[in-house]
C-alpha cells in the first residue's frame, strides 16, 4: 500500500448531526489541528442545505448516493438535490474508483442510539481502517455495492457516536470524536513514516439485516423497542428475549434461532424506514499486516 | 371552584415530540384507560401537520399561538398554518377566557434536556395543577400573556418528560407519562367527589430569563454547553461556575451574581432561537386548600 498524501474529512453528510457539523465548521475556520507533516488534510461540509435547514437531507439520503447509477446519472430538472451534490462531491474527492481520487475519507456521524464509539466500514477487507483501535461495524451486505460517501475516496470510514439527540451538540461527544480524528490522524501520519503495523486477530461486527417495527394494519408502528433492550446496542439479544413493547403493553420476543448483537436500536432516522435495529453477528478477522511500500 | 366536566389531553402540539403522540394516538384508536366516573376526558393531536413531517412545526410555534392577537386575527392567504390551527382548537376546546371552554387541558411535551418529570404551569395562581404531586415549572414572566395551547381551557398544564431525542420513543418515558396522567385523572376524580386537598407548602422553580449561546461575529454559535452543566437541570447553578466550552476549548463561567436553576438545558428546539438554557429561581409558595364548591 502506497502513503497517503490526500485525506477527507466531512461533516454533516447529515444535516441534523451536530458533533461533525460543529468539528468541521471549527476546522474550517481554523484547520491548524488537523495539519500533519506527511499528508493534506481537507476538512469540508457534506450536505450545506440539509445543515441550513438542520434536517437529515432535504430530497434523499446523501450518504445513500454514490452508487454508480446516481453518480454516472445525466442532469435532470426535477432530480434531488443530494444527486447533484453527490455528482459534486464525486468530481471534487473521486472520482469514485478512480487513480485521482483522494486517498482517505473520513465522515462524521451520530446517532441516537447508544452505541458508544464505533467505526463503520464496509468491509473487514478495508485493511487501513481495520487497523485504527475502536469497535468495528461491517455494514456492507454480501453483493451490495458501496453507496456511501466516503466510497468515492480509495479508502475510508465512518465514525458513529451515541447517544446523541439530533440538532444538539454535547461538548463530552464532541471532544471524543475530535480525538478519535487526532488519534486516526497520528496514525496515517505512522503508517506514511513506515512504522509496520504487525497481523493481528480482532471481533468485529458484520451487518446480517434489519428488524422492523410491528404495524397496525394502516402502516403506523404500533410497539416501542422495549426497555430491556432500550441502550443495550452491541450486547447479546438471545431467542426469546423481549424485543417490543405494543403502545397497548403487550411483549413481543425475539423469534430468531440464533443470539445476534442489534447495533442503531431506536435510531431516529430509521424511523421512516419502520427499522427498529441493525442485526449483527459477531465475527472473528485475521487482519494481515499494514506497511508502506 | 366547580367540579371539572370537560378535559382535554393533547399530544403532538410539537410534531416531534414522540410520547405525547403515541399516546394521543393510543388514546384514539382505545380510549378506555381515560374513562372515569365523574368527567369525559378527549384525547387529541394537537398539530397533525407537524406530526405527518414529524417536525416540531411547520409555519410556526403552535405553543406560542394562543395569543389574543393570533386568536382574534381575521383569516389571510398567506397566513402560518399554525394560525389557522389555533383559531380552530380555540374554536374546539375553548373559546379562551369563555364560560364555554374546556374545564381542564393536558398538553404532553418531551425535551432533549435531563428535565425528569416537570410540570409546567402559567402561574402559581392555578390552583389545582399546583395541587398535583410533581415538580413545577411556573412558565410566565411578569406581565406576560398566556401564549400556549392549555391556555384555552379554564385550567391546564404542560407536562414535561425528558431527556428524549426528538423524533424518537422511549419506552420508559411513554409509561412514565402515561402513570402521570392517570394520577392526574385520578386526582380530578377525587376533587370532583368532594375530597379536600389541604393548604400547604412547595418549592418550585420560576423562570427570570433566558441564557444565549455566545456567537462569532457571523452570528453562528461559538460554544457549546459545558460539560459540567450538560444534564444538570434544576441544579444549582452559582456565580464563577462554567456554563460554556467554546469550539476552540475555552470555558465561559456564569457571570450573574445569584446562584439559579437552570432548565431546559442544551435542548434541540431552541438552537434556532440561541437559548442554551432557561435561568430559574428557587421559590416557596402557600398554596391554599382546594375543595369543589
Amino acid at each position: 500500500m502506497w502513503p497517503l498524501s490526500c485525506v477527507a474529512v466531512c461533516g454533516g453528510t447529515h444535516g441534523n448531526e451536530m458533533s461533525g457539523i460543529y468539528l468541521a465548521k471549527h476546522w474550517l475556520r481554523d484547520p491548524m489541528e488537523l495539519q500533519r507533516s506527511s499528508f493534506a488534510v481537507t476538512p469540508f461540509l457534506g450536505n450545506p442545505r440539509a445543515i441550513e435547514k438542520c434536517v437529515r437531507y432535504v430530497g434523499q439520503d446523501l450518504n445513500r448516493t454514490f452508487t454508480t447509477e446516481f453518480l454516472s446519472s445525466t442532469e435532470a430538472e426535477d432530480e434531488p438535490y443530494e444527486v447533484v451534490l453527490a455528482r459534486e462531491i464525486n468530481q471534487t474527492y473521486g472520482p469514485k474508483g478512480s487513480a485521482q481520487a483522494f486517498d482517505f475519507m473520513f465522515d462524521l456521524h451520530n446517532t441516537t442510539a447508544s452505541m458508544g464509539t464505533c467505526l463503520i466500514v464496509d468491509s473487514e477487507e478495508s485493511l487501513l481502517p481495520m487497523h485504527i483501535p475502536c469497535p468495528i461495524y461491517l455494514y456492507k451486505l454480501p453483493g451490495e455495492e458501496t453507496y456511501s460517501i466516503n466510497s468515492v475516496a480509495k479508502a475510508g470510514l465512518a465514525l458513529e457516536l451515541g447517544p446523541q439527540p439530533q440538532q444538539v451538540v454535547r461538548a463530552d461527544l464532541f471532544s471524543q470524536m475530535r480525538d478519535i480524528i487526532a488519534c486516526a490522524l497520528d496514525f496515517i501520519e505512522l503508517f506514511n513514516k513506515g512504522t509496520v503495523f504487525p497481523a493481528f486477530e480482532i471481533e468485529a461486527y458484520k451487518i446480517t439485516g434489519r428488524m422492523d417495527y410491528p404495524c397496525y394494519p394502516d402502516g403506523e408502528i404500533s410497539a416501542m423497542v422495549h426497555p430491556k433492550l432500550q441502550d443495550k446496542d452491541f450486547l447479546p439479544l438471545n431467542p426469546r428475549d423481549p424485543i417490543f413493547q405494543t403502545f397497548s403493553g403487550e411483549e413481543i420476543l425475539y423469534e430468531g434461532n440464533t443470539t445476534i448483537y442489534p447495533a442503531f436500536i431506536n435510531e431516529a432516522a430509521y424511523y421512516e424506514k419502520k427499522v427498529a435495529f441493525v442485526k449483527m453477528e459477531k465475527h472473528m478477522f485475521s487482519i494481515p499486516g499494514l506497511q508502506r511500500d
